[in-house]
């Protein structure tokens, strides 16, 4: 059995020698577990005006629909790890158009960076961390079994840019699509 | 002393239960040190087209001229990790305009986050961080003294876009902007 939470370890918190913020260090040996905040990469993956989504087999969110999206690991691009991802949770090919938003999800220290991708070909099925995989047209999107507002934040902004060749990349959403979006977690 | 390699604590590289790729397990406890990529935000912060630019006064590269940014800290926005940045490295309150660029540093592991940033005011002094804070005109720009190539590139890049309101934010340079960069380096 692993363990990743530091409280377990002995861990405390201080400033350590020449730094300005509070940190976990361990109360024998010195270690300083930095945290730092995490890159989400994923992409909304279009074939013929119908969306990619992948229903969750992990938790949190289990059953629940999403973007192929994960987190980003060393030594990668930020469009690398979204093929990546789609390659892992689809097994699918997936290529990268452009640069659909950079969110900030500061409560778990997350930076989204989120991608216009399509697929050539319809061919995918599940991986290991999905349930199902499936395209929906707009009409059909399981709305009610969004896994988080993030997801529901790229559908609808890359609903609105559509058919722009090129675009500003969106951030956050704001107001009735944010309030719209947190309703998704109260399912 | 405390210490920051996790070879100095007897971890070994392995894939943990459940996981793909392989890391630093501690042999005694399990406890998994990931290793994520890391989140550089900072901006290229302009004054009455001059640009503001910070002597670093830490390694690497001390003495070298660089633009306000630094590593993202926990349940801070890109945009409030920016903005801090400027207020340590050069004690001033900078106003976020729009991203700029995002930036793959793949060897290092980085996502650098860069937005367009302007003063109200020119003031500004050197932080803890910074040897010196001068506001340059393009021409007068230490082109011989900068500290990294993505320097380089979100310079380069803010002029070829300096008079536009909106724009699709910038990657890494190619071609000829990416091999001058590299000749930094060689400084």
């Amino acid at each position: 059995m692993t363990s990743t939470n530091p409280t377990d370890f002995g861990f405390e918190k201080k400033v350590p020698e020449g730094d300005t913020f509070e940190r976990q260090v361990c109360s024998d040996c010195g270690w300083v577990h930095y945290e730092n905040p995490k890159v989400v990469v994923g992409s909304v993956v279009t074939y013929e005006n119908k969306f990619l989504l992948c229903k969750r087999a992990i938790h949190p969110r289990k059953g629940f629909w999403t973007l192929p999206a994960g987190f980003m690991e060393q030594r990668e691009t930020t469009e690398a790890g979204a093929i990546r991802e789609a390659f892992e949770e689809a097994n699918t090919h997936i290529r990268i158009r452009d640069l659909l938003a950079v969110y900030n999800v500061t409560h778990i220290s997350q930076v989204q960076i989120m991608y216009r991708a399509v697929l050539d070909k319809p061919e995918f099925s599940a991986g290991d961390e999905s349930l199902d995989v499936a395209l929906f047209a707009w009409d059909d999107i399981p709305w009610e079994e969004l896994a988080f507002p993030t997801v529901y934040w790229a559908l609808h902004q890359y609903r609105s840019i559509k058919d722009q060749d090129s675009f500003v990349p969106f951030s956050n959403a704001e107001g009735d699509m944010l309030e719209k979006s947190f309703e998704i977690l109260k399912r």
